[in-house]
């Protein structure tokens, strides 16, 4: 069984927003071991629909399509797809529930009208919308294309991705006959062609059915090792062999063999040592303190967040000698080791970490080029000493980039200590 | 004219990389009048390169492909092309001077192997690849395709982006016989469909040849008016009629008449009143911060930002009063007001905002669920008094869009307060 992926949207074609969806729905698929054989992009018009849909059907068994479904939409692929394979629409019961409780919660008057989008095609399995309104459908296509499977979903993410998970991903399933199992080993602190050489070895012998992609991203690389095959036991058995050899040649770059931020591992090992931890942040600007808490149940082990970004904010509030900054500068490791031991008394957390560095585009210079940053990790040792360590990074990347960076180096250094013995 | 996009690589049929090259092309080809019909993406093998290319030429008369181009991707696309074309390589000159030269300037040695890089196709136009090495190629497909043109392009965004700029929109900008002028108008505070009650009367009313988008985003809705035609004149005054009149009817949700994010808007009204800010958050946790740090030039107006997500950081660091916590909880506007004017006083800035609220997924309760935040602006009237106003709102999103939302709603008041009179 293959995949044809059809996202409907006029703002898709103009470049105003790029497609998500279709590389969402794509690696969903590639779970249960469906590859895509193409993605088309069309219009809303019912013609552009037509021919899309037409030609899908003719090269896959299962077509996903997304937009031009629901009030705002005129409900054109539902209109179009009915039209194709001549079919009427039939009350949805549950979905008109889930629509009214939806208004009923928000305090809003439930209408006739909105009957019209608990319509599905007849003969489809609907699949509920538990992020939205209107429902999916996912449509056997006999006598016109006997086989065949068209799914509708709305262009929203949030709901498409949430009908992919509950409904789609399970229905299929048991129609791929093939299974798959991809792990992604997340790195930190390793380039791609230093990773490469690192595990050379490993991608010349590899076994066939098993494959290995890199993932670059903005501050680091992360591998994706996928094997496919038809009996579960044997890819799972190959997948696991090929992982534990890139592990064990990457050991120290690794931090997680799971699709994990690095924020979400900090968190994770921070609660699991019942540690509490602080953030002094200059050339970060808060994406240190706001990625940590963009994990669930970080409040647990976030105690708070610095943004000291004048020199002023730097004495007041963290207590950096003024000396200190005035002979060496406020980029320098003696400043950053300064922030973070005021960071970590003030608090009182258990750990804390520190930036201060040039983002650019401006404030560089011969010795401070933009992309330098000094980061500082502070914690407490066993009789209540304090040690603080520092160190110097390079990066290259316009000021968003160079802020990404930063904040990952943080991350790694704060997890590199907390994964010290003793710490 | 309309343009068909061809993007050709597996690693986006999988969904590991997310194609940011067909928008790139679609909104260059918009700024000179070519609208985009279809984007495939499809697998670098022979078979699906010809499929697609056979059937793009029959839709339109631009086809732009990337991908499949050059020394890694074994020249797929130029192969491909060549027998659907029947045509010959050439060795170009210029395009081997141009690798040689780069790989002297590496230091690294210049072979004879370099010159298949440099062939390119029988009577096509080269484009110049400035930033790489494989050059790109505009082909006019007569006899076959008479009035078609292909462009192949490497898939390396920046290679491609510069050939874009340099090489095919000023080739494809005489033959397009039509102009174009988008105009973004960005707003805040507003839903869509509120939005679209407000301006009805000018969407009745558009003239043909002006078409209006809504461009949902995590925290609002932005508009682009279109206008094509075939004198400029009249277009750029066509287009200027439409955006006023949709101006008159929403001012004071407009916050940007270009494609300008909220946060740069906050700091250049910052910049411009040479005032100062402090900003005092819980629940969006450094992503105010780092939103209006991520602007260039933020360090002439950003004084410092604290992250008090626990009780203690929010009466140690800002002095609010124990019992305001104890009597009406953390989220409560008394304690976003307390914030916001410790955070103003201790900062010295001239503005400061707070949040307060629940992001998810746990923390909430009946009388305050999930997605409640309390806002406070502070800031100093002309005598040295401090004015703080709060409000509350309430969001239905997951963790991360709620400090999305939470956020954009901090810089929206921000800016309300600035453009205040007297402010």
């Amino acid at each position: 069984m293959k995949a044809v992926i059809i996202s409907i949207g006029d703002e898709l074609l103009k470049g105003h927003r790029v497609n998500t969806n279709a590389p969402f729905i794509a690696r969903q698929l590639g779970t249960i071991g469906i590859p895509v054989s193409r993605i088309i992009t069309c219009s809303d018009d019912p013609q552009s629909i037509r021919v899309a849909v037409t030609s899908a059907l003719e090269e896959a068994e299962a077509v996903l399509m997304t937009g031009g479904l629901g009030p705002t939409n005129d409900d054109r692929t539902r209109t179009t797809v009915q039209e194709l394979l001549g079919r009427g629409l039939v009350f949805d019961e549950p979905s008109f529930e889930r629509i009214a409780e939806m208004f009923r919660r928000r305090g809003r008057p439930v209408t006739e009208a909105m009957k019209a989008q608990a319509m599905v095609i007849e003969g489809s399995v609907t699949v509920p919308n538990t992020k939205g309104t209107a429902p999916g459908m996912i449509i056997e296509c006999a006598p016109q294309f006997a086989g065949r499977y068209l799914v509708l979903m709305p262009g929203v993410p949030v709901e498409m991705e949430a009908m992919m998970q509950l409904t789609v991903i399970p229905f299929f399933e048991p129609l791929s006959g093939a299974f798959i199992r991809h792990t992604p080993i997340m790195t930190m602190g390793i380039g791609e062609s230093q990773l490469s050489g690192l595990i050379a070895q490993v991608e010349d012998e590899l076994p066939s059915g098993t494959t290995l992609s890199y993932l670059p991203h903005a501050a680091g690389v992360s591998l994706m090792v996928s094997t496919s095959g038809s009996r579960k036991e044997e890819v799972d058995e190959q997948n696991r062999r090929v992982v534990d050899a890139i592990v064990e040649r990457a050991r120290s770059f690794v931090y997680a063999i799971r699709d994990a931020r690095l924020e979400e591992v900090v968190v994770e090992t921070l609660l699991e040592k019942k540690m509490t931890v602080a953030v002094a942040e200059s050339c970060t600007g808060g994406l240190i303190a706001s990625r940590l808490t963009d994990v669930a149940g970080s409040s647990g082990c976030f105690l708070q967040g610095l943004v000291t970004y004048s020199n002023e904010a730097k004495v007041a509030q963290l207590g950096v000698d003024p000396l200190t900054i005035e002979e060496l500068g406020a980029v320098s490791e003696p400043v950053a080791e300064e922030m973070a031991r005021g960071c970590l008394e003030r608090s009182g957390a258990d750990i804390a970490v520190s930036t201060t560095g040039i983002a650019g585009p401006g404030g560089g210079s011969p010795e401070k080029p933009v992309g330098t940053v000094c980061i500082a990790v502070a914690s407490r040792s066993g009789k209540g000493d304090v040690t603080v360590e520092a160190s110097t990074f390079s990066m290259h990347g316009d000021r968003q980039q160079n802020k990404a960076r930063f904040s990952e180096a943080a991350l790694r250094a704060l997890l590199v200590r907390l994964k010290q013995p003793g710490s």
